[in-house]
């Protein structure tokens, strides 16, 4: 496999999603460079001789991409470190400021970034034809809404997945979701909005996440659902991206484009 | 058939649901006694020859059974009216003040009542199965959440039949609704409170009603939902109460009475 | 309204669904310019005046476009009364035989015709949604599989546009649906063939039409859903198709064009 | 925790289910007695020190409950060696052929055992719940349909809890099953059969179990489903059997009783 030779980094390699992305580096059969670790003695159970590194720029210089799924407070250094050294950027952290969004864009012109706020195949497929039946239902005669479920210890509504599937089906829709979102009713809400795209939030269990789109007209109605049975899923995804990644120039890329789909 | 001589009245007879239920009252074979109508301007469509009154005095004093959709503001005059005449009342006007509230339990001393806030067979039978559901799925275990959809025209959320599903629930648990309702997660709303009975309503296209009771552990998930596909569901439930209400003596009953559920 | 002018005929204007084409083709705005019906004296409530005719030649001589719902058997006759008169068609027979599939397409060389299993806008969307589907999500990983609802009188399973779905999967896979089909699963079935295409069907009720496509990997599970809350929903699409049909060339077109979705 | 006293034995402890088993006997507190094992070298990753042995007498010596999820051609041994040394029995094979059941209901008059087809508590509760709607929900007017769907390596349809799920149904109807009973529907099926229960099977991924009873009449639809997360919720549920059982009298009884339902 051509993959063998690619040496793959994985920021916050203690943590829950740094595991499952040690096995599926290994799985796929690459190299598993190192990680970056705020607290090596977390280390149990990884894998002996593992590589660690305080920070990034330790990292970036052994590896030819690195996986990050920590915060927003580290992408401008991550950025900095990783273009400095060339290596390219899968990079799961979402609420980005203006100015660490800036700062991915700018290293874009340096090394190659996947950034995505979901990496299941599923949910990047979802978007699509979400956006897609934003442009083929007609506002006038169907209502939108996404329903978003997931574990009891989530601390914020909509998901951020449901949120970017509203602003496909905005897109779609040639509208900003910020002008017709409707979230969280309760009370005298009023009548629906026309054209609103609405909101609604389950939590309970420990759901890993599951997103539901509605279009419904007074004749029909379309659903369109996904959902995640184990949170591996977004480790399969990061490292897809991962190997994708390896064979491409500098740029920005989404999901969409590391599955092939066609452009919208 | 022994319904043939019931004679059955029905307030606000011009209205949407008051026309359904003239269709019904002659399905079943029973005599139609008339109707309330603030307008009798608004009768086409309606039997040739029907008495119209234009209160509640005059229906009652040709009714066996009078069965009525109208508004809270009346309930207190048609409780007199009703209770002087002896006619037994299919009530189907929820938002209750206490002192109409109370108007009716005194009625309830002389006349047959069924007060229901939704007549469908399937709704009935379901509140019943969420009570059962909530003394059985512990709440340390299994979430609550209710879910409602409607038409976009609904002004309110949830609606009164979500609310009235989750008072089931509460009561299978031992406890008061308003001390565990979570209704219209939005933002940051931190993590699910242990052992809260959660809400979320969705709106969109001609919808009658929708509507699900999801109990979510880690390990299972038991769902139970009803949709209502035709406003006659509710016609043909209230019918059902003013036959049974028949041969009953005075009392204040429900639907599940009507249905022969067994007391819970 | 430029449809003003425009002329619809429909076959078997006296049916079911011949009615709710008069009415739709009304609410459009276009002329109503007559029908076939077999037995004229089925033809109470339909528009006085109206123009019947004993068979297609009839109409086709009075019709810029006629909207036909009947049967495969007047498939052929029909082709020819219509390619003579230059009348456009719009074709909802399915189950054709090889002959009468040929008698179509000899006919698109000289008029537009519009041949769908089913007219709704949401099934066509369903449809190219599924062929994507299939071609995004691998048959090595994703198992998929179609149920479909309908009323109790419904005859056969699984249903034509539930075959539909499954030909749109097989497309996108690249398979033939035939090779992979796996229907009415009932005692010792053995394990799911790779690459299966399943099929499920389910009756009660009045059900106008519900299909839903589910491709479940190990991971995730991605589900399509449409519910016709109404058999208008039909008419409307026919009639949709008779006047985008109206501007086109000769040729056969399938709803796709008419709701105007990017080639797949 | 008074449990911590009870010695519970694991027949086929090397198994999945057996594994699942040792976790959830340890996460309740109760002493884990042993198991039983075809091939002893198949024991890695059970806890040290564990005893195994060749048959039910040995593990029946040292156990005040077995729990047995084994083969029904094990039945009639077991039986004999349980209720030889006064021990209790949680048994959960199925397919029993009328010796095997015998000798079950012969051992219970020595020995208390609780023998289910799904130990789950909620599967159980929706049995009990499906009964209800069957005696609720007519059958002239509500159309009942039961779903399931399991991973694709499932080699029958339906499955035993679906089957399960429909006696229920038949029960609360005053029907038996087999006589009303359509499954598999696939090509020329004729209308559906009044009173019909109709079961249809959906296959794909690692899907543990989903299972769903549909009552539809024409204005409404009443739906139950249950979905298992993870096959450990059979075996807290095999555990949570065997510590009730252990206060028991000899006798025959099922989860219902365990979970404390209301006998119907």
């Amino acid at each position: 496999m051509t993959e063998h030779g690619l040496r793959i980094g994985i920021a916050g390699i203690t943590g829950r999603v740094g595991r499952l992305l040690v096995e599926e580096v290994q799985a796929a059969g690459a190299v598993l460079a190192g990680g970056t670790a705020r607290d090596p003695a977390r280390a149990a159970g990884l894998p002996e001789g593992l590589a660690l590194f305080p920070d990034m720029a330790g990292l970036a210089a052994v590896s030819d991409v690195v996986i990050d799924f920590t915060h927003a407070d580290t992408v401008i250094p991550h950025a900095q470190a990783l273009s400095n050294h060339g290596t390219a950027w899968v990079l799961g952290t979402t609420g980005l400021s203006d100015a660490q969004q800036a700062a991915v864009h700018q290293a874009a012109e340096k090394i190659g970034i996947v950034h995505a706020a979901n990496f299941s195949a599923g949910v990047t497929l979802v978007r699509r034809l979400a956006q897609m039946m934003g442009q083929a239902l007609p506002a006038e005669s169907y209502d939108a809404e996404i329903v978003d479920m997931h574990h009891r210890q989530k601390v914020d509504a909509p998901s951020g997945t449901a949120l970017a599937i509203g602003e496909a089906v905005a897109k779609g829709r040639g509208v900003v979701l910020a002008d017709v979102k409707e979230s969280g009713r309760d009370g005298h809400t009023g009548p629906r909005k026309p054209g609103a795209i609405g909101f609604a939030a389950l939590r309970g269990g420990q759901i890993v996440g599951e997103h539901e789109v509605l279009f419904t007209s007074p004749d029909e109605q379309i659903t369109l659902t996904h959902r995640a049975f184990d949170r591996r899923v977004f480790a399969t995804g990061a490292v897809r991206a991962a190997l994708w990644l390896h064979t491409r120039a500098a740029g920005y890329y989404g999901m969409e484009e590391v599955l092939g789909l066609p452009p919208c």
